[in-house]
């Protein structure tokens, strides 16, 4: 249903990096008079993530962008009732994702460019990761996880937990454009690289050091259906002949040895420190000494609320996982110093709310 | 556990008007550059709601007004892991509603006023029937809900739903401030009155009647578990002797006749035009020519996306129900009229979203 767009640089121009200011702006700042309106708004909020998924699901802003503007026409291409398009189109609205004006509605810039399936930058599947039921029933008894400090619901870090295929199949559109900003950056140019990606998911943090470097070998660990999906967009983006699996838990398989890259994008954060020192010194014994270690996370700030998207995060860490966090990166580096690696390093990857952590074994 | 106010000056000195233009740009303007960032955002908002409800049922805004200030102390009066505590106060400061200097935290005006409990304003029980799991339910399939045009849950209209019982003893202190409100307005001083309350839930609409008006005599009909609610109110506030109440639903029990004042606060959204006339029909003849109907709602402008808060509702009534609507007040007019009232005419009821609707049997 939706497609990962082959042409980056298509998908990047559109990326605007987000003004840190403006995103403040949006949570009512601590020096506000007291707004009883802005707790409604908050408790409330789930009805957002609803109707956009729905919006998606529906594919409202492609039927827009196809042309359809009124609720009549857009109800007869959504297969859809009038009286719900009507109230779906009018939230979204309000919310900021369409333009009214009479009885029309156009789609925002935001909605044209990310959400409308005709655009090479559409991201609109990641509603069927984020707004996963499996992901948001970990927050349905956040006091109960507040208590214990860790998730009460089953989690997500059983073995071929079908919720990452959704996630390598959902999430692919957006990362693809994360994993190719930390290709330019990590990807040798012409020169032999054997690369391991860790919990690959997608797989297309090596699929596009594989694209950047036609010399660089990738394997890929993941559970094997997930890696089902990696091969898949190895076929795509053509590599196919340079794209090796290692299937099962990156806890228990061997990752093999005399690797000059490992990228560990998006996957300490679900564990405790000391899971993560002992997964980096595994890391570590299978690299070439001065090889390169990037890891990609949520990185806050030391005050650990800013910036909101990277600092926001930690919350699904306490909803889903038993000892994950969002890492400070003075916090990652200790963990990255005691599992031997040294010289570490971050870089921000704007527009995405990531950062890429390099350190060398 | 939650306690209505029963100075009803102290909460609206507390309770500002809105500013809409403040509100309008919390969200994105169609005009904007296109920003991922509102997409995560939004399909995230759903944390949003579970976190602060965590955080009210910790009453972890009343133990920082009590002076706990640190994650260890705060931890420790909420009986909750330090683990949490730190992730849920991180999270609440980055949403506005705590601040955070170096390790401490502290109330924002917001959560000061508003969610401690000490504070004779505190609204935060809200937080148990707005993001109940049982409304949350019913956007679990916010597509099908469009393709329907209806609610594909179980709805909430079913008799003597428990989930109105939670309504009446969750929304109580928020509800007594529209109240007041609309009694300052519709109450007659000393003057023989006799008031309907139709689905009067918490009872709270006629009993700041009755609390006006010393001559008033109000008539409470609702499901007989909601009036339980409404009756232990009346005791509250003194005016048990003058409270009579009507078990059964709106649409088969005898209301009386004779009634000086109607009050309809929250009622006519939940059904479809044809549905309001019918019940309009019915609560006219049971009136005294030149009696006062007083209906409370939702309207939005005609444009249907403005104000943002009176015009967002709809999409519950989507979600909740087969065919109830937020009524623009040109519609409500128009069903009034139908019923055979005249010289209907809106006012706003400051400081809530809220309209009141007059009009003359």
């Amino acid at each position: 249903m939706f497609e990962i767009s082959q042409d980056v640089r298509i998908v990047e121009q559109f990326l605007p990096v987000r003004d840190p200011a403006k995103i403040q702006a949006m949570s009512t700042p601590a020096t506000a008079a007291p707004d009883p309106g802005r707790i409604f708004e908050t408790l409330n909020a789930y009805q957002q993530t609803e109707a956009l998924k729905a919006a998606i699901e529906l594919d409202l802003f492609t039927h827009i962008a196809d042309g359809a503007s009124t609720v009549t026409e857009i109800a007869k291409r959504a297969k859809a009732s009038e009286r719900g398009i009507r109230i779906l189109c009018d939230y979204m609205t309000i919310q900021g994702f369409l333009g009214k004006s009479g009885g029309t509605y156009s789609n925002s810039p935001t909605a044209q460019v990310f959400l409308n399936k005709r655009s090479p930058s559409c991201i609109g599947s990641m509603a069927f990761f984020l707004a996963h039921p499996r992901l948001m029933e970990c927050f349905h008894d956040m006091a109960g996880s507040v208590r214990k400090g860790g998730t009460v619901s089953q989690g997500t870090l059983a073995p071929e937990d079908p919720v990452w295929v959704e996630f390598a199949r959902s999430m692919a559109p957006f990362m693809v454009v994360v994993a190719d900003a930390v290709a330019k950056i990590v990807a040798k140019s012409g020169e032999p690289q054997k690369v391991l990606d860790i919990s690959a998911g997608h797989g297309l943090y090596g699929i596009m050091v594989a694209k950047a470097n036609p010399a660089a070998q990738v394997h890929a660990a993941d559970w094997a259906n997930v890696l089902e999906v990696a091969r898949e967009n190895a076929d795509k983006f053509g590599v196919t002949d340079r794209f090796h699996t290692i299937p099962g838990s990156a806890f228990d398989t061997s990752f093999g040895s005399g690797y000059d890259l490992v990228l560990v994008p998006n996957f300490l954060h679900h564990f405790d420190p000391p899971t993560c020192v002992k997964l980096l010194q595994k890391m570590h014994s299978a690299m070439k000494p001065g090889a390169t270690l990037a890891i990609v996370e949520f990185v806050p700030n030391e005050d650990r609320v800013s910036p909101p998207m990277a600092a926001s995060f930690v919350i699904q860490m306490l909803g889903g996982t038993e000892a994950g966090d969002a890492y400070t990166f003075a916090e990652l580096s200790g963990m990255v110093a005691k599992a031997g690696f040294r010289e570490s390093s971050q870089q921000p990857l704007p527009p995405t709310p990531q950062t890429l952590v390099l350190a060398k074994a």
